[in-house]
């Protein structure tokens, strides 16, 4: 794992954008899954205006990792989707038939669909402080598993996450989610995590140090062949460099 | 991972020799590591022939990914580096210079050298009725482990299984082993493993199901984005296909 | 380039068998467009038992390069396609779906149907002592040309050598054939050429030179970067080496 | 060749920064070959502020792939070092051991020495309105060329150009410059050419067009199969599109 420590969310921010770009700068397709959430918001204000219109990134194609339903509103995009599309789709105008959707209909295909594809050539991840990337919380999903449905009792806890998910909105609270698996993001070619702020030095100093612990998902990442870590002063202020 | 199916042990060894020759005809310079021990004689018997004195190889570096002292003797080559030197480097007359020997005296250095000579491009390896792999044998290493010395009051039977290795000479049974640890050969390009027979069939189908497990320490290997284990027809007698 | 001088036309032929074993080993799709002619024969002979039924290459797809019709029979296989399939494709029992046929009903669109494909990932190649490859004679296309049509009346030679590639048969002489150009054969991520005989000494003394001339059409080819000329001893009689 | 058509000379050298930092951006050692002159000003002037003690691109390293002496002078860098030393070495602060210098002393080593550093993995090129680039103009080098000296009489304009590159200080004025050549560039891994403004329109033209010629440089490198042409509206502002 290579470990890039910038200055503040805005370097991480760019850096993390360099990455995505020099995937995408190619003579042929690539597939690309990217994050929602709040870190990354910095990463997509910055490539909205460089890809939006562009058409030399029309070989792209987007996939999103995980998804969670709004209860009684499964015929519509999900808290991810909808997140992803008022973050990057929407603003930089990507073509509905380059963003491949994962959702509850398509789940169980979603592996042998990405393999189809070609395969993942990147992926951007986000950290949190407990160590869960995409929907893989500790004590949900195990190293081993590919694309997965995890219900709401799952862990104590997860019902009221769950509830936030949707805005606190108990009727639209959902019984379950879906995400790609720890072993189908340790597949993809290239891996690159964000994490910034002070909340996250913890998670940081864990994946730096190097144990692989299935309770603290993120650490299977760290032996990747390709796997860059991008954090912020903050992030990193646990780490001694 | 890719899971290749063979006839006998005759086709197992010919497609790892495939693999082993197509990573090696390269414009550039390329860094393989091989196993020794019983399973891939097969391949060193097809693979000297083809590799000796041939000039268009000579950009290719071989390493060992393990090293038992003799104890006693720690000025000669330990148990790995003499089989791979009866198996291969000697008949097929590699260049001392392209043979890069981890021992006792460097494996605190080896995953620096090698990132420093561009990172392995392959690993051939074996696995274990017990899932091992190179010398992370269960609860001796851990899954974000580099390179280490494994001490021989590690596991009960340690003391046993170096006794054994050094073949039963109690005055040369060493005190510990090094071993490039789960971490180090996840980080190769490329992941070969090899296993045959009717005793491997337990292994294999646990490495084929999926589970990711420390105490099996093969799973780990088994998301790696370019895995692929060959196997026998006996090897492979427990899956369904 | 890389040059590799073997000893005889048995090596030449294996050397070229492991680089296209090579290319093929892969976790995803790969694009192979092959020679058809006399100079592959011996890799045909050792590649069809290593392929034949062989599940782990189900992911190869394969392409011709050129093509010639067999005038008044223009709705089954012209002289290339013919040739590959008693060579290879039929004795190897490759499925249909995965060979894809240039002919002239096509051509036009090959270039942009390979590129569709993620493009070629290795071709193998004869050469002509007078510096032709596929069907890039010298005085027919020009070195910026993509996949052409050549009209018998492209060079004086032209009619003989047509009514030579049908048999001798007047009635069966094409007025055309189809061939990709120097650009869409420099465009292939991986070359590989094979030589071999006395009467193609002198042909390799000129790709080893270095000299790029129009009308030896393959010293185009010698500064792809990832260009290997395979050659036996008689071939490379004229080496100074 | 792909080309990008981009709005301005802002937006052209921004995507010739993308193209850099995606390939600087590794695991392992890149070897980066830069031009000098005034298209690449506009990349420079971005990408100083991005790499400037940047130690996350400490692994890369870089060359220049032509230089005229200052005659007399031959002791110090010549007119491409002093440029590129002054545009981006110097400002982004690269460590001497970083910078891989050609000169006149070493010139006949350069291209086997790249080949030991493991070859070059992107080459940033500008293209002259005749259809040079590097020191490769017209009637000076072969197509089948590497790094070669070209000597002031070699066409009737030369000895003017090379009193031009110093200044118009006759007692400086070089009886030679350096290059490497056609057939070095062409070996590169990744090419990316920038051009703009309208009196690059007629040479873009020409390599759209295709046509491969010895008398216009430039257009050996469009079959390359990964060449990148990036272009502003007016370089562009002969072609359909």
């Amino acid at each position: 794992m290579k470990v890039i420590i910038t200055e503040d969310y805005q370097e991480m921010s760019q850096v993390a954008v360099q990455h995505l770009l020099g995937v995408m700068h190619s003579q042929h397709r690539k597939n690309i899954s990217i994050t929602a959430g709040s870190t990354p918001k910095g990463v997509y204000e910055m490539l909205v205006p460089l890809v939006k219109n562009k058409k030399y990134f029309e070989h792209v194609h987007f996939y999103n990792f995980d998804e969670i339903p709004f209860k009684g509103e499964e015929d519509r995009y999900g808290v991810t989707m909808t997140n992803l599309h008022n973050l990057f789709f929407g603003p930089a105008e990507i073509d509905r038939e380059r963003i491949h959707v994962l959702d509850w209909t398509n789940y169980e295909t979603q592996d042998e669909r990405i393999k189809a594809d070609g395969g993942l050539d990147m992926v951007l991840l986000g950290v949190g402080s407990d160590g869960h990337f995409c929907g893989n919380l500790p004590n949900t999903t195990k190293f081993g598993d590919l694309t997965s449905r995890v219900n709401a009792n799952a862990t104590p806890e997860m019902a009221d996450v769950l509830l936030s998910e949707v805005g606190g909105d108990k009727e639209k609270q959902p019984d379950f989610y879906v995400t790609m698996g720890p072993k189908s993001i340790m597949q993809v070619k290239k891996l690159v995590m964000i994490a910034n702020g002070k909340k996250k030095a913890g998670i940081v100093k864990q994946l730096v140090d190097g144990t692989v612990m299935e309770n603290v998902p993120a650490t299977l990442l760290t032996p990747h062949p390709d796997m860059t870590l991008i954090v912020d002063k903050e992030a990193a202020s646990l780490l001694s460099y």
